[in-house]
């Protein structure tokens, strides 16, 4: 993978505004970012579009819409709804190449995988024409099983695929992040069956042991157990040529500064696309 | 599931010896202990079967073998097949149901995850004539997809059973562990088509948030997210009459006086069982 492909999402320097986070990219020749809800309206939506535009750093993806789950009263699943539509305006302001999609988990108070499912399918269903309207894409990310109780119930590559399936291809798609499927026996086979739904690829390595925060053990690429380079590849394979963006939770990183960071995370990049 | 069926994992009451947990079962009036081989080990393998017999409390599991993937040299490779062959000879003398098989994750220094499932396909069938000669069955246990790189590459029940299906179900089946698969989408369709396979059953809760070391995360049965009660009308309609293994690896319960997680484990199971 050309390192021009390269793509810094902001999650993996925190402590940055989207604004911040955008001029760094710049400093440091990255050609794309990944941004959050909650930093670019912290920054103001259209100066984070004009910032990032300015500055010749084109929007991968933003995260995050999903959370279908929170509540089971029609005021609770409106209120979603409003936010999910919400997140594709602000998807289409920035220019971003898919909206991030995570479902959400059980409802609370019920352990009902499968009605938590439905919903997170039918939520979709709803959100999809107003997506096509505004010309966003919609991702649906599979977060590793860890966290399908609280944050996730799409817990497989295979599981975002056939959720995805039920829309058009130029609608809905996938997020890939090696950190969440990388452990997948079927990994392979649904990369292999994922061609023209892949709109999204994610990168951190998988690092021992977890801290405190199990969402916050993520490492540098290489620094873990994950085979990187045999993911990228797949995801080539199948035809994906955007942006790789790397995205790595991690208090240690976090506490490192910017600059040294956007480094590390350049010449992993580069080391793995070799 | 009839109360009767009810077996302790003596990893519940992880303080005691085995001779104890034995004679714990025993004032309980619980039929049946999975055992682990460290414990066995302290209290003698005579003694514990002794022990076991006088009380008569059978012993429904004996955990574990595998690690199947610790090098790649052939002394390696050698010592683990030896330490799976005595797991099989103790396993006959405590007349288990079941030796337990966690797989292994990846080779040291390797992140060739393919590559450790070939491993351990070839070891398994290595150790299967061993283990027919002496009339155990090998039990292969899916664990959880964050234990997916440092202790066991088998992460889906499916997995496990594609395993297995690879010898005769006399001698190979799986272990289905509640908290390894209860987000497993695919979960009522695999245990669907394990009729027959079915060797072990365990349960315990799914808490939140994990605690700093996160084999320990595991909470009593209602505590948590699984709902237990739907995996175990699945297996039950699968055709599993063996035991019900409550293993909970917990530091608080672990605190509790032993006597008393006997009570709660027995409250519990009563519960679900209906």
């Amino acid at each position: 993978m050309d390192v021009g492909r390269l793509s810094l999402n902001q999650a993996t320097v925190q402590h940055l505004t989207a604004i911040e986070a955008i001029d760094l990219c710049r400093r440091h020749d990255i050609a794309a970012i990944g941004l959050w809800r909650d930093k670019v309206t912290e920054s103001g939506l259209d100066a984070t579009a004009a910032a990032a535009r300015a500055a010749g750093v084109h929007v991968s993806s933003l995260c995050r819409g999903g959370f279908f789950t929170q509540g089971d009263t029609s005021s609770a699943a409106a209120a979603a709804a409003a936010d999910n539509r919400a997140a594709v305006l602000e998807a289409a302001a920035l220019g971003a190449d898919v909206l991030t999609l995570v479902a959400g988990g059980l409802m609370p108070g019920s352990k009902d995988l499968p009605l938590a499912r439905r919903m997170i399918a039918d939520a979709v269903a709803e959100l999809v024409p107003f997506a096509q309207q505004h010309g966003v894409r919609l991702g649906i990310e599979a977060l590793h099983p860890m966290f399908c109780a609280d944050r996730c119930a799409i817990s497989r590559l295979g599981d975002a695929l056939d959720l995805a399936g039920q829309f058009p291809a130029a609608a809905v798609g996938v997020v890939v992040d090696t950190y969440h499927v990388w452990w997948d026996a079927q990994l392979a086979a649904d990369i292999g069956r994922a061609v023209g739904r892949i709109l999204s690829y994610q990168l951190s390595d998988w690092i021992l042991p977890l801290p405190p925060d199990m969402l916050l053990g993520r490492g540098h690429l290489g620094d873990g157990y994950i085979d990187l380079g045999a993911i990228t590849a797949m995801v080539q394979a199948a035809g994906y040529d955007g942006f790789a963006e790397v995205e790595i939770f991690s208090q240690e990183i976090w506490d490192a500064p910017a600059d040294d960071t956007a480094r590390v995370v350049k010449r992993r990049f580069a080391d793995l696309a070799g």
